[in-house]
Parts: C-alpha cells; sequence; structure tokens
C-alpha cells in the first residue's frame, strides 16, 4: 500500500531474492504490534508525522498503562496522553518519569524545539483545559504555543491590545466556547491558517459546544477551519499538518 | 381585565346607569371587530403602545386586503403589513395612498418624529431585507433609524471605524446571520440596549438561521436580547418597548 | 478604540507631551488587569455600565477566589457572582463581608436603590432559583424586583389577579419553564420591556428549556425578547442596559 | 381477531356447516377489498367508528380517484377526503354530488347531527386551514363545531370574552401555531377534555410547528393531549373516540 | 374570570351590598393560598376537577412538606405527589397517614370509586414506574385500572390474547418507550379514546423517548391523542377530562 | 488489493513475464473505465455481487447518459439507475431497448430468475415509490418480490391475514412512513432476516422519515436491520448480500 | 395467530373434542408464563429462532433474577443477559452456575457451534464493550466471531492486513463510533451481508453515536444494513436471522 | 487598528503635518467604498491575503453586477464570484471579458501560477459543483488544483490505485457527501494538511450534508480540519491560508 514498500517487495520478487508467497505474508504484515486489546502502531509517525497519542477516556486504566508502556518502550518519537482519569495519570506519572502534564494530559519525549510561532488564543479562563491540551500537544510537536488568554469579543479592546502577537503568527489556534466569535474575529484580523476549536462551556443556548461549533462553521472570515468540540489535540494536530510533519524536522 | 374599564362598569352598576347584564355584555364585548376570518383589535395600541401589524404570510390576498382595509378606515394610529407577496403590496399600495413601502413591508400613517436614537447594525448585504422590515416598523414608531451597513465581523475595522455612531445610541438592534458574532462584538462596544435579529443568511451551517440565534442567545455579551430569526418586526417593537410606548409621545 | 482616549491621546502626541511611541503603548495598555488566568476588566463598568460578574461553574475554587479578591480589593463598583459551588460560596462569604446572597449568587457592594420599577413574574416554584440569580443581579444594579410568582398560564387568574403590579413597571422579567407561555400572556397584557428568561424545569417534552425557549422565541406577542436557559443574570443585565446603565445614575 | 367474528366461524366449524380450511381461508380473507394499489377497509368503522379518510398528498389523481370512488359505492359510512390537490378536489366534488368542502377537505355523506357540544378554538388566522379540516371531518361524525377564533394569547381578553362558549363544552379543540400558548391558556380555563393540534404556522423559531407542538407537550395545564403538526383530522378523530363512536349514534 | 362570580360581584354592587372598591378587591383575591413560595390553588377542582398535584422534582423538601401540609389540612379533595425524592416520599407518608404509594408517587383522599373501565396497556416491565404513575393517579380520581402488561408489539400474540380486556373499555392509556409501536397497534383495534404516553425507555435510537414520542404523534391509527415523555400524570389528568371530570360523580 | 490479482503479478514478476514497473502500474490501474466525470467500477460485481447501479439525482442528463451508455456497452450485467429524471429515464428507455421501468427506477439485463423467496410488505400507497424501487432492484438481481400491499399496523387484520406468505420467506423487507411500526410487528411474527425501510411518507410528526428511521433503530423485535430513509435500493441490496451475491449463482 | 395452532384448534372444534368456548380461550392462552412484573415468553424462539433474552438496564435486581430464574429453570433454550449491573451479574453468576460472561453480558446454555464464519471487525479499543455484548450473543446461538480489531480506517493498511479473514465470511459486523466509516470501507470490500454498529464512542462530533449511526445509514457502500447506536445484541440477532435461526441447526 | 497605519498617522501628527482632528477622520475612513448597499472593502487582500469575493446567493443582480464592477474597475487583485444565478453570470461573463467560469463560479485576474501541490479528491460525480467552486477559488489564488475524482471509499482501489498523486501534496482538499468517510481515509494516508468539504449529496440520512460534517468532525485521522457544508470557497481560503497568502508570491 505504501508504494515504496510494494516497489522493494516487487524488486525482491524479481531478482529471486523474495518468494511470492513471502511477498504476499510481508504485505498483510505491516509494521504495529498486537498487545491484545489495542493495535499499537509503531510506524504513524512515519505516515502521517504525528506522534502516538492515546485517548484515555473509555479505556481501562489496564489498558492505557499497558499501551503507553507499549510507547515508550519499543518506540522513539513523542507520546502524549488525553482526557486521561486523574488517578491513572499520577500512575503514569511515576511509573514513567519526564513527563510534562497539564491537567488531563500528559507528554513524553517532545520533539527539539521548533521555530514557528504558534498563537493560541482562548476566550475565557474556562476554555483552559481545552487549550491546555492543545498546548501540550503542540509542545510534544516541538512548538511552544504564546498564549493570549481572555479575549472574548465582548471586551474587544483586550484583542486589539494584543495585535501584535497576532501578527506574523505562522498558525493561529482560536478557542472559544459560548457563541464562538473570537474565531470570525480572529481570522478577519491575521493572513496567517486558524483553526477554530469550538468548546463546550457556555450556557443558555450553548448546547454543549454545539452553538460554537455550528458559528465557526458558519464564520464570515473566509478559509477559517475547525475541528470538534473541545478536541484541542486535533487542533495541535492540524498545525502539525500545515506547518509540515514535526518529524521532517528532525531529520 | 383592563382595570379602568372593569372599575368603570362596576361604578356604573353601582351609580345604577348600567345594568348588571349590561356590564356583563360589555365585559364580553371588549373593543375589536369582527371581519368574518379576523378579529381586529383597534385598541391594541392602548394596551401594548404598538401599531396595528398585519403579517402577510399565509394569509390570503382577501384576507390582507379586509384587514387592511378596516384598520385604515376605523382606526387612527399606524399600520403595518409585513412579509407581503409583491403583487399584494402593489394592490395595498394602489388602493390605499400614501403608503411607505420598502420590499414586503408597508407602512401607513406613521407616528410623528421622535428624538430617540435607535441604530440598526447589519452585518452584510443579504441581511438587507430583515433590515428593511424593522426600519419601516421603527418608522411606523416614529423612529428613522442610523444605517451602519455591512460591517461584519471578520472586517472589524469597518465597525470600529462607525463607532461614533453607536456612541450615545438609545437602543442598538442588531440583523446578522451567519455566526451572528455582530450581536457579541457590539454588545460590548456600547451600555445602550441591544437587541438581536438571527437572519436566515448565511451557508455551510448556518442551518436557516438557528446558528446566528443559538450564537446571539450565547453571547458573551451581557445583556445582549434576542428575537426569532428574521424577525425584524419583532426587534422594532421590542425597541419601542423600551423606549417607551409610542402612544405615550403623542399625547 | 474608545474615542476619547484616542483623542487625547492624540492631543498629547500632538502636543508633544507624549511621544508616538508612548501613545501605541498605550492603545495597547487598556485599562485590566492580569492576574494569570483572567483578565479582570476594571473598566467595563464605564463602556457597559455593569457591574463585574463571576460565571462560577467550569472555574476552579482557586480562580473564583483570586478574581473575586482582585475584584474587591481593586474595583470599586459591585460585583456578582453566580453558579458558584456552596462551598465556595461558603468561603467567599467567610472571606469578604457584606455579601448578599441567595442560592448559588452572591453580591457585593450593590449600588444605591434606583426608582424604576422592575416586575420580576415567574411561572411556577421550580424557577426560583433563576429567578433569584436575576433578582440579585438587579439588586446589585440598584433594583428591587417586585415578584410576581406562581402565576403560570395554566391558573390565569392567578396572574390576572395580580395585574396591578404588571401596570405601570418600567421592565418586566418573565421566567418560565415548561411551555414558556407566560411570555406571551403577559407580552399582551402591558406595553412595557419584556424580557424573556426560559427556565430548564419541565417534563415530557421540555428538552431541558429548549421548548420553552422556543416558544418565547415565537411569542405572538410582538416585541418581546429573550436571553438564554436560565440566564437570569443576562435578563437583569438587560433590564440593566434598557433602563439606562446604573453607571449614569451614580453620578 | 374480531372476537365475534372468530365465535361465528368457529360455532360454523363445529356446526359442521364451515370446512376447518373454509375458516382458515376465511381468516384470511376479513372484510377489505382490494383495488390493486390500496387496500380499501369497509369495516374500519365497525372497529373503531371512525369514516374512512382519504389522506391525499403523495397519491395520485388515479389513485385518489379510484379509493374514493370505491368508498363511495360500496360503503356507506361518512367519507372524508383531507390534503387533496385543488384540481382532483374539483374532479371529486364534480364527479360525486353532494360534497361538503373547505379548501383541501371534502366530505360525503356526514352523518346525522349530535347533541355533544365540540368548541373550535383557534390562534390565529393562518390556522384557519388546520382548523377547517378539523371542522369537516367533525361534521362527518355528526358535530357542527362552535368556533372561537383569532384568540390568540397575546389578546388574552378575547379569548376571555368568549368564555361562555368554553363553559360546558363536551371538548374543546385548540388549534394554534407559533408558541401555541393558547392549549395551556384554555387548558387552565375548563374541565373539558382538550385535544391540542399545532400548527405549521409561525416564523422567528416556529421550526415549522415544532415549538408549538412541544410547547403543548410541555403544558403546564394538566390532561392537555396532543396529535401531530397541522392534524387537524387527527384531532377530529380524537374527539369522536373520546365523546364515543358515532357508529353508536347511528343506532 | 369565573362569570359566576362575576355576576354575583356585579349584583352586590348594584344591591350596594358590595363597595365597588371591595369588588375589585375581590377581583384580585380569588381563592387560592400564598404559602410563600407557592401559590396553592384550592379550587382548581372546581375549575378543571382535578385533584391537587406536586410535582417532586426540582423542589425542595421543604417545599413539598409544606405545600402538601397546606393542601391536606385546608383542602378537601384528592392529593397526588409525584416524581418525589425517596427519602421525602417516606417523610410524608409518616407525617401523614393513609397514603397510597407507588415507587415516586404518593395519594391521599382518592375519590370513591367510578364505574367506568380504564385499560392501562404497557410495552414492556421497564415501563412500570410511568404506568405506577399513570395508576395511583387515576386512583386518586376513583379508578382503578385493569392492567395489560409486556405486551410490546414484538410479541403481538400476547396482545391478541387480551383483546377481551380491550374491548369494551371507556378510555385506554398505551404506556411504551423504545419505538412506541403498541399505541398505534391498540389505536387499531379499539374504538375508544386512546392516550399513548411514551417512555424514556428504549436504547439504540431511543433518544430518551424522544423516538416514542414522535412515533406516537405520526401513528397511522387516527385519533390517538399523546402526552409528554414519561407523563404518566398527564395520561391520567387526559383521562379524567374525557370521562368527566371526577367532581361531577362526587355530586 | 484483491490478493488474486496481487498473486497472479507477482507470480508474472517472479516469473520475469511482468517487469516491476509494469505490475506497479497495473496496480494503479485496476479494473474501471475513466469516462471524465465518472469513475466506472466494471468489476464491482466480481467484489460486491451487486449490479452496476446509477443513482440519478444531482446528474446532469448528460452524466446519466454517459454512464449508461458505457455499463451497457462494456459491461455484462444487470444495469440500474434509480431516482431518474422522467425525461432523462424516457430518453433512456427510447435509446437503450429492454429496459424494465416503474417510475423512477429502470432495469437492463436482469439476472435470470432466483428460487429463493423475497417478500416485501409496504405500509400504506404512499410507500410504493420505494417498494418500486427496491422490487426493480431486486428483480435485477433475479427475485420477483412477493408483495403484502397495505398492511399498516392500524389495521392489524389485514397483515394477519397474509400470515401465509411471511411464512417461509428467505428474506423479508418492510417500507413504511409515518410511526413505522410495521417492522417491529412483521420483526416478532418472522425468523426470517427483515430488513426495514423507513419512507418519508408521513404528517404530523413524520418529520421527512426521521421518525419511521429512529423508531425502525429502537425496535423492539430483535435483529431487524435498518438501511436509510426512502433506500428501497439499499434495501434489495441488503438482502442480495444476505442471500448470497447473484454472481454466485449466475456461475 | 400460529396458523398451525389456529388448524389444529380448528381441527379440534371440527370434531367435537374442542369446544368453541375452549377454543376460544385457547386463542387467549398462548404460550408464556406471567410471572407477576414481566410475561416470559417460552416459544419466542420456535417464533422468532431466537434465546430468551433480557435487557438489565431499568430492571430491578428483584426483576432480573426471578426472570432469569424462570428462563433458565421452566425453558430449554440460550439465555442471555445484556447490560447487567456487575453486582447483580455476580450474583446471577453465584446463582446460575455455568455462565459464560464478559462484562455486562451472560449466556446460559448455548447452542451447539455452528459452521458459519461470523466475522466482528471493530474499529477501536473503546468498542470493545459493544463488540464483547455481540460476541457473547453470537456465541448464544452457536458462532465464535472471528475479531478483527482495531482496523479504524485512520490506519488503513491494518485493515488491508486482514483481508483474509474477511474472505469468505458469512456475514461481518462492523462495530465502529466516531465516524463510523470503517462500516463503508468494510461493505466496499466484501460481498457477504454487513450488519453496522454504530457505538457512542468519540468526541468533538460524535453526538453520543448519532453521527456514526447517521453514517454508517448514508454508507456508499451499497447494502449495508445498521442497528441501532452500541446494540451489539440485536446486530448479533440479525446475523442469526439470516443466518437461518439457530433453532433449524439444532434440529 | 492595522499598526503601521495608525504609526504613520500618529508621525504625521507628532510632525504638525496632520492635525488630530484629520487623523481621527482618517482612523474612520479606512479603506473601504461604500457603493450604497455594500462597503467594498479594497484592502482585504493586504490584510488577509484573500482575493475579493462576492457570494451570490441572495444577493439581487442589481446588487452583484455593482459590486463586481466597483471591484475590477477600482481593485487590482483577483475577483471571485460564487453561487451566481445562471443570467446573472451570463450577463456578467458578457460584460467583463477574461472570466473564467465553471458553473456558478466566476473568476478574473487570476494570481499567477504558484509552485505548491493542492490535491482536490472528491469521493462521488454529483460532489463535482462543490469541488469546481473550490478549483477555482484555488486558481484565482495561483492553484491548478489535481483532481483525484470519484474515489468514495466503497470502493477503495480506486483510492490506492491514486496514492501516487497524494503523495507529496503540499496540501489536500477532501470534498464529500454521504457519510463523508473519504476524509478519515485520505487523513490516514498522507501527513499533509487535508481540509474536508462536507457536501450536502447524499439520501438515506445524509440530512443535506449535516451527517457528513458531523463525521468529519468525528474523524478518527488527527488533524484533519473541517469548513461548512459544500463551502468550496471557503477550502480554498483554508488552503491558501495554510500555504501563504498568495499577496506574498505576487511580491
Amino acid at each position: 500500500v505504501d508504494e515504496e514498500t510494494l516497489r522493494s517487495l516487487l524488486d525482491g520478487v524479481r531478482d529471486g531474492t523474495l518468494h511470492p508467497d513471502d511477498a504476499l505474508r510481508s504485505l498483510r504484515r505491516l509494521p504495529f504490534a498486537d498487545i491484545g486489546h489495542a493495535v499499537v502502531d509503531h510506524h504513524r509517525a512515519l505516515r502521517q508525522g504525528l506522534p502516538e497519542a492515546v485517548y484515555g477516556r473509555g479505556k481501562s486504566r489496564e489498558q492505557i498503562l499497558a499501551v503507553v508502556e507499549e510507547l515508550l518502550d519499543h518506540g522513539t518519537g513523542p507520546v502524549v496522553v488525553t482526557r486521561c482519569d486523574p488517578t491513572v495519570a499520577d500512575e503514569l506519572a511515576v511509573r514513567h518519569g519526564g513527563a510534562v502534564r497539564a491537567g488531563a494530559t500528559l507528554v513524553w519525549r517532545p520533539r527539539p524545539p521548533r521555530p514557528e510561532r504558534v498563537v493560541l488564543a482562548t476566550a475565557g479562563s474556562a476554555d483552559l483545559p481545552v487549550a491546555d491540551e492543545c498546548a501540550l500537544t503542540l509542545f510534544a510537536h516541538g512548538w511552544t504555543a504564546e498564549r493570549v488568554a481572555d479575549v472574548g469579543v465582548a471586551g474587544l479592546h483586550r484583542l486589539l491590545a494584543r495585535l501584535d502577537v497576532l501578527d506574523g503568527a505562522d498558525a493561529v489556534v482560536v478557542v472559544a466556547g459560548m457563541e464562538g466569535a473570537l474565531a470570525s474575529v480572529v481570522g478577519g484580523l491575521t493572513p496567517a491558517p486558524v483553526v477554530a476549536v469550538p468548546t463546550s462551556v457556555g450556557y443558555g443556548a450553548g448546547l454543549d459546544g454545539v452553538t460554537a461549533l455550528l458559528a465557526m462553521l458558519s464564520s464570515c472570515a473566509a478559509g477559517v477551519s475547525v475541528v470538534g468540540i473541545d478536541n484541542g489535540f486535533g487542533a495541535a494536530c492540524a498545525v502539525a499538518r500545515l506547518l509540515g510533519p514535526a518529524v521532517r524536522s528532525d531529520a
């Protein structure tokens, strides 16, 4: 399926160094490890340039511990755990030293610092957990996000006072709940790529983030793209895709 | 139900000038005219300070013509027709001279000009029909709205350049579709009452105005209140309520 | 962004008393305090005439305590905390004396009494927490709301018996869940501005307040405006906007 | 399935007058006529006491003509056609004399008048088509509904002035769109059974009748029951069920 | 508002036995008791023929105890408490003897038995709590419902085997969750009034009862009417309305 | 990706009869034809055992004509066109003789008759267009569906009278709109696989088929599976999958 | 209702060995046991070929214990309990030995192994509880599902590497949450019947499984059919229907 | 608001070459032209690097003609018109030569070709209008998209055969309706930035694109970002943002 692999297999078969049956078997045995309940994919970084990530919610303590151990022992790149139960997070931090942690997110082996400027704008302090997940995932990729916090559009002057930070950013992540208007305003102020993360923060008619999601998708600022509700991890991965996969900058 | 009426009825009964049976009958015959398919309420202005309005959609040509004739012939205050079929609107304009018309809205006998300043801000040119309905209804009450058009938040500088108009307004109506963020931004820039009108303008995820509606209801700007989708008429009536009913200024 | 500030800056620059670089810096340093996780905006009252408010839900104990301390120590106007966890509310009340409290809402330094009459009508006793949030926020602005409680439309006579209270009100807040019909009925009985607050009270098909919200937005009583579900705070702020910002009456 | 039929079949088999195979065949050939695309059920009146009804929408001209002809030629009870295309309705009226028609509804062979009093209250003139469908279906059952029209709750005095009609009604049908509050108010004013029909009339946030539907289902007036949006026919049938099936009064 | 009361007031005023001011005051003081947080309406039975009911959810222990005490001490008719917290229910049962209780529902002073036959059909055993609420409310009105339990349509023979119970019923309540098809099937088998209660029972795509609600409202069985999700109380009240208010049978 | 193809390619490369570059090229040129705007896949039948199908809606006349011509000229199996504009359907029928057509569906080169018994039950006559689409697609596979029409659950006896047809069916397709209860009832009466097709037929609260869809997914009859709204084609394909792909029976 | 029963009844009546009254009574007493709160249907296996199943959620401990005891003591076929509270499950396992259990699902008396190959593909490890419910229900029918786990479409090579398992399957169940794309991809790779089970796994915009449900119903792979969210039991029953009811293979 | 402008204004004021009043006026007169109903913003390209675009839907013929004339006569960069009525599009093409047009999209003065590789993958031929809007907007920016058409995931081999095109892309736009699974599959195959465009193409349960939208937002492929339904224009703008604004490459 990966063309280079296919070609080398084909070359081997032509050279007689590889029997067709073995080639066929190879095609099936692509590089991932089976640890019982989950298939761990050590080569995803090669294909997508993304660190291995473990989404903690809905997984048992045993599952999380096993997957993280596999990734840390047998992989070499960054490892990110998100939405992790606090006690499991504590246990992970004790078992595997060197973790950087913020709330429910943990990172091991972040990539070395990269030069691009990523700005992370948040509307209110209740959006911080999502922003932290995003910031830590960016950190795993090598970026230390520049934070512009508490700049909801009802106090526009706070945002305008920080225009210098927005200026020249290589990518901007906007994290906002309620009516999500910050994405439109920021999108209108910068030519940089803007990834909007709706959050489930809000009341009145926030519908657990659906309102912000719809508003961001309907943004009058052209070219703003959106990820799922509270998905700070996804926004960081979108940034990683657009700034070029970290794996390249490792080389 | 109207206490003064009740009291005068009761006084009449006490004085012997009104027989209880007649009082009872009076209680039932409150001041409205029955023209068959619709009960025309000539005294609504007295109760609510609002002009008589005819919502055209879903009414037959005959129904609209009859109600408007009743209102113009037997009432004295302003008459507003909204969402009127173009050919019926033409016919109305011909039959009853002196109408002011914008699109599907017509007004007869507007109240004399009032001094309060009402600002009408619209996000895009596709919001104009709703803004027109609002402006003409305001006009029927005596206000000529000051328009701030095409100031969607993706081009914030256009709005900021018109801050002098917002300043000192007695009421602001914000008409916006798509993500409806203009209501939040305006709400943050003025201490005046802000009535937000979501419009069905938009695409992508606008859901025919539901997104703007939800966003405005979730506004991070405190104290912004909202009317239904495309309801320019309702917003004008909300303004009329908060600036004091027009009937008072007539006195 | 505030024109007067802009002009005084410009005047300073012309007079040579202000260096352009300093002016530029001033433009960025608008009057708010950064306390780490939240930007506290001491001048919002000046811009919007609204007290500083802290929405407690989704904020940690530490965040709430820090923000309230900042507001009470360094601001001068009213402070409102809403949706506050009971134990944090207890701690706040102990730390900062003089709070007026109802359920999850606390107020310090309310403005002096104002003369306007604000009526607060509620449909049922389950709507009381929302009504209390509204009443206490109104109190922070200087109004003691006149309560008309338990007047749901299924018992119309209870509402009709209180018409004298509605009469002459400067503003009416209607708090109702279930089918929210009270807003329409009240809207038809008074020419005053009516702000409707749908509540999440209800069962059967109340959809956690969405039904009341939609019903109020579709009200057949023209000019009723609506805030988000359970948003008693927002309704009080809407009243504050329409009766003129409290800051003026302070002068 | 009809016990009497079952018993007579069983009796016939016991008596030897009916062979088991014939009984089995009879069980399958219950009294309906197959006219190709539709099974016409002549005995529904016997089972449910309801007239035969043809819902016109989504049926071709040919289908409607065939079913109506079958019902009129081979049945004896009332026939109701609803939501009929105007030209097909015209054709039906010409082909089969004696129809009573209102808009898209036609009735042939209504039952003789019945003594119960059925009140049909409508909120606005745009609700009339639904009310007409209901009234004509009631007429097919033998009732001439007493109309209370244009009594939306925003003008409460109009409804209160008609309380004498509500009084003593055997059943009340409430037809209302927008926020549907009329059902709650009427439900609170009468102990009679109240069947509420939400209509798709409305704008702003009416969602084509869903808002009125939800509001009526959430009514604070206990014991109000609801049928589907615009389903005037269904409401009439609900009335027929609760007043006792017409077939009884024929006897 | 009640015409007889109005007339007697008017007569009093004419006779000079009642001063207009007193009449006005009387109009306001209709028969309900104000116990602080809730207005207790002792005359609702007279107007609607329904017992006094207390919906427990969202009310504090103190509120429930006070309202029930008021109703039992100062009223004379049946009292129903629904959705009551178990410990509050225990306390109520201890304080006020003679309660009949099933789950979260309690009844005191039920009306004497009435002769009409009310059938209560339930689809599955998970629907029982809703059915119990309905049965106990019916009991308060004087009916002992005949239960047809566990007759979901996937096992049609179970329902067909109970046709004799359906036969001759004066009213049928159908309680069903999941796809709610039982209402349609029962509606097709009986000419009696059918009140359908959707329940929140279900999984897969039940949407907490919304699916059953929509399905019942879309029933192909004409004349089935519907109350809100899990609203067993409301269904019993609908039955009470259609069988004639209990207050009459007391006379 | 198809293992046999892969292996023969690999064998060719080993034998020297195929150059690796050619093999690579072959892997990319899997058996489909590119006709500009659409990739026509002649081998789908081999992979999935399904006929080639053209969904007409949203395609231009030119696109439909080109694709059908490609399929008829260069393929050999059955061809199905669904949701075809009437005039395009006429043109197709004229251009390419031998089509079997029902409404918007056309079939050419149906497979030879197969022995399995497929029953197609429909609730009402308005469901016929969807049933026709299903029946014709089944016909393309070799089955002539046995129709059980107009057996909606409100007239249960009509369904019970046709139990002999259901008995012994190899597969049953249930096509129903409104509340979709027919799927549950049929599912309870037969052990055969039941594929349910919700239709957009309905009114009141049918929500264009969403109600029937949700109801069928929530069916209390275990093992009923569902396809999309109005998707008669999909249901026929599901039947083809479960009875074994037609391509096998051709062999 | 079961024709053979009907016929034998009829034959008995003809022969005089059965009195019509007794026949009528027999028709009502079809083979199920009434244990108070639930009707246990011992013959469902005969009618539908499905084991008796107890859905645990919403049932009390007492109800579950009683029904399971009835089924195990008086029935003979497989018994499945799903969604069982852990402590009740423990108690059941102790009381009734020989249970096979996975999470909240328990099985007693599985049918003997059957030869058909059923593949169970899951997208991620969080989908395992649903997959387990499905696998255990399949096991009750006699199939040991072949698992293809953790093959979400974002890592396509993992699925392609398992194509040999898909190949030749008699039925495939796809269990996937999030965007549910696995069903479409699998549906395109196999001609076998595919039953898709959306799960409530997901975040961002998963809406508790609704997104996966809608996506699977909209699958571009023709003939994929769908059961409700998280309904592993239902999918297993659908497989049982399509592979022929287990009861036959017992014979 | 634009800092450089601010500074030059301030410098002018300091130098005495600009009077404060003029500076203030300048601040308000930011570079846009007011042509009555719409504010045309000639400098948006400078701020956001995007061409001027006119969204045709909801605008009158006159409005579109005026705006386009203004943009072509007084601007210099690319002009894009989308969703344009065919007859207006014809008129525009005649009036203003040199337009490149595809369906409802027109482009004048595209930027010179840029070297980055943008791949545009579409699931089916019905998605072409959206893909065309995207392609033409990309073309206005200087990119000729490489098309990978008709590669829906149900025919996975078609996509796999085009892997060489995906390989090395600088950005990928995925346009897909129905279940939108193509975005997940492509996202898993490439490390490049992926912008997903859900389309309103689909049937069964596509909900006019909402299903594809939700599915793409829930994608199991990390870092895929999404724009609104059918918003090909927005996706192109998102690509322009992430590849660096075109205005830079012009320099």
